[in-house]
This record gives structure tokens, C-alpha cells and sequence, in this order.
């Protein structure tokens, strides 16, 4: 195998495909990214990467409240749409199905397998072109078709990922147990 | 559709898997971790959340360097392994095949498809169980084979996620295309 340095770049894969919702002027508007990972267990947070240009950011930093949706694959086309079309110039507050729990500025998405109301706690700013907005996770909202046992069986929520190929990405199969494979390495 | 309200959960779906590597003692140490993502492309950067029991962390937060792999499936044997075994215990060293770009704590593994050395630019501490290192990106090398084009063709690649059923998951098919399918809604 040889490897060959290229211009940097930050390659990741896959990169999961989420949509975050904030409030403004009143009016739910939505955003979707494919930069974002969660960070701890006890206290669970996101930690998502917006480009300084977005409209949603405006919402976020005047109410430090944002929601979190893993859509499924049959709102692929929402997803895109809401990732298109800047809230400066389109409502998208009709788009979703939503309503609201305990946080009164996290739109939630109703017809999502997953979605997370979060409060603000970090903005990490470097003055370049993107923020990154942490935010605690204040509740998770599963639809109860996708729960196998304990947890969202990952076949039924059916959620996708993006690529620089300008693709969404289902989620494949099992290739290996974790926590197991390695072992054979012993 | 009904939602339920759970227990709060980091819920992300699909959670890419990367090797973080850092040198610990004049010797490579890798980790395995899902719950990672990257802001920016002017100057892009890689947000790492690490569990404070790792011993990968001494490395990073001595030498301020790390690198980021991305494995492809027939690493995920290893990718496993160094992910089970803590480095306080056993020599993770010659797991890979490595070698060093122009940082000189970042070690880099040859046989994956891509791999980046990153300089530690910020950790953000809760004073909880994670670390959130965030690493400017320095250098990116791609395996030649895994090229179409311009950029690695994830088919190629052939990297993979984890899921809290504890088992890895391949990337899927093609499911639309993104930019395009949401104009169906204009």
C-alpha cells in the first residue's frame, strides 16, 4: 500500500447526518448537518460544527436552546431541503411535524426516530469560519416502532450519513462484534 | 407515529470509528473511538471526545500532537484490539504498521486508506469523564488505491461505524443524492 499526502483535509467516515432545530423570531427553522459527534455518558452533550453564515446559529446564541433529529432515511428529501434553503429566505417552520417539550426554543421533530432537545453550554469560537456549539442533552425522544429491547434498533431508525461525493449513505451491516473481534488479536 | 420520552442517551446515527494515535514515552500508543467529528475546511480541525481513563490522553495532552485514522474493514480486528487494551497494560506499538509525517508525536498507520496528524489546539474540560481535544489538522495521506478523482472513494475506503448494540457497521448504498433530492420540496 503507499500513501500519498494531499491537501488536508478533514475526511471522516461516515459522517452522520442530523438536523438542528432552533427558534427564531418565534418560528421554528432548521438546519442539517453531517459535523457533529456527542461527547460524554453521565452528562451527555453535542458538540456541532455550524458555518458562521448559518441563519439557525442566530436562534441558538439568543436562547442557548437547540434540538438534535437523527432523521430516517424517508425524510431524506426534508433533510436536503432544510440543508438547501436558508432560513433568511424560506419558513421552514412547516416542513416537520413538531412540538416542543420541556425546552420552549427546541423545536422537536415528531415524525423523526430520534430526536433531542439541548441547552447551550459552550460555544468554542476560533474567528474563523465555523462555530462550535456544545450543547447538554436535556431529553431524548425515541419513536417506540424503532425500540428493540433497551435501545433504538439501528435497522428501524434507518438513518443516513453524508460523503464529499455529495451522497447520502445508508447504514450498511454488521461486519464484526465489537469489544469481541479484537480479542482474536490476543 | 408515537414518541416516548427515555432516559437521556447520546443517541448519533452512524458513529464513524477512528484510531487516535499519540506517543506515550517514546512509543506509539493507539485508541479506538466513535465519538468524533470535524469543523472546519479553511483551517479544518478534528473535535475528539476521550474518556479521562485513557491512556492515550498523557500522550496528546503532553505532546500536544495525535493522529486519526481512518480504518477500513480489514482492520477491524485491530482497530477492536487497541480499543479493549489499555496501553497502561500492553505494547499497542507494533499493532500497525506506522511512521511519522512532519509531526513527530502523531504516529501515522500505513495500512489504512487515510490517516492525519493534528496538532492540539484546545481541550475543552466539563471537569466530568471526558476530555474534548480538538486537533488542528496538519497533514492528510490517502492510500492512492482508494482515490477516484479528487477525493477517496468511500466505496474504497471501506470504513466503518459502531452502534450501542455493540457491533460495527459497514457504510450502505446510495440512498439520494444531496444538494438535489430536496429540491423536489421547493
Amino acid at each position: 500500500m503507499s500513501l500519498k499526502k494531499i491537501k488536508v483535509h478533514p475526511y471522516l467516515i461516515p459522517k452522520p447526518v442530523a438536523i438542528i432545530g432552533a427558534n427564531i423570531e418565534e418560528k421554528a427553522n432548521f438546519l442539517t448537518i453531517a459535523d457533529l459527534c456527542t461527547t460524554g455518558y453521565k452528562i451527555p452533550r453535542f458538540v456541532i460544527s455550524s458555518g458562521k453564515g448559518h441563519y439557525t446559529n442566530k436562534g441558538i446564541l439568543e436562547n442557548k436552546e437547540f434540538s438534535v433529529t437523527i432523521p430516517s432515511s424517508t425524510l431524506v428529501k426534508e433533510a436536503d431541503y432544510v440543508g438547501i434553503k436558508s432560513g433568511k429566505k424560506v419558513d421552514k417552520s412547516k416542513i416537520f411535524d413538531i412540538f416542543y417539550g420541556e425546552l420552549k426554543y427546541a423545536p422537536l421533530i415528531k415524525n423523526a426516530p430520534i430526536t433531542h432537545s439541548c441547552e447551550l453550554v459552550e460555544n468554542v469560537d476560533f474567528g474563523d469560519t465555523h462555530y462550535l456549539f456544545i450543547g447538554e442533552i436535556k431529553e431524548t425522544y425515541v419513536n417506540e416502532k424503532v425500540m428493540e429491547g433497551r435501545i433504538p434498533d439501528i435497522k428501524k431508525v434507518d438513518a443516513f450519513s453524508y460523503y464529499y461525493d455529495n451522497n447520502y449513505y445508508s447504514v450498511g451491516n454488521v461486519i464484526a462484534q465489537a469489544y469481541k473481534v479484537g480479542k482474536e488479536l490476543e
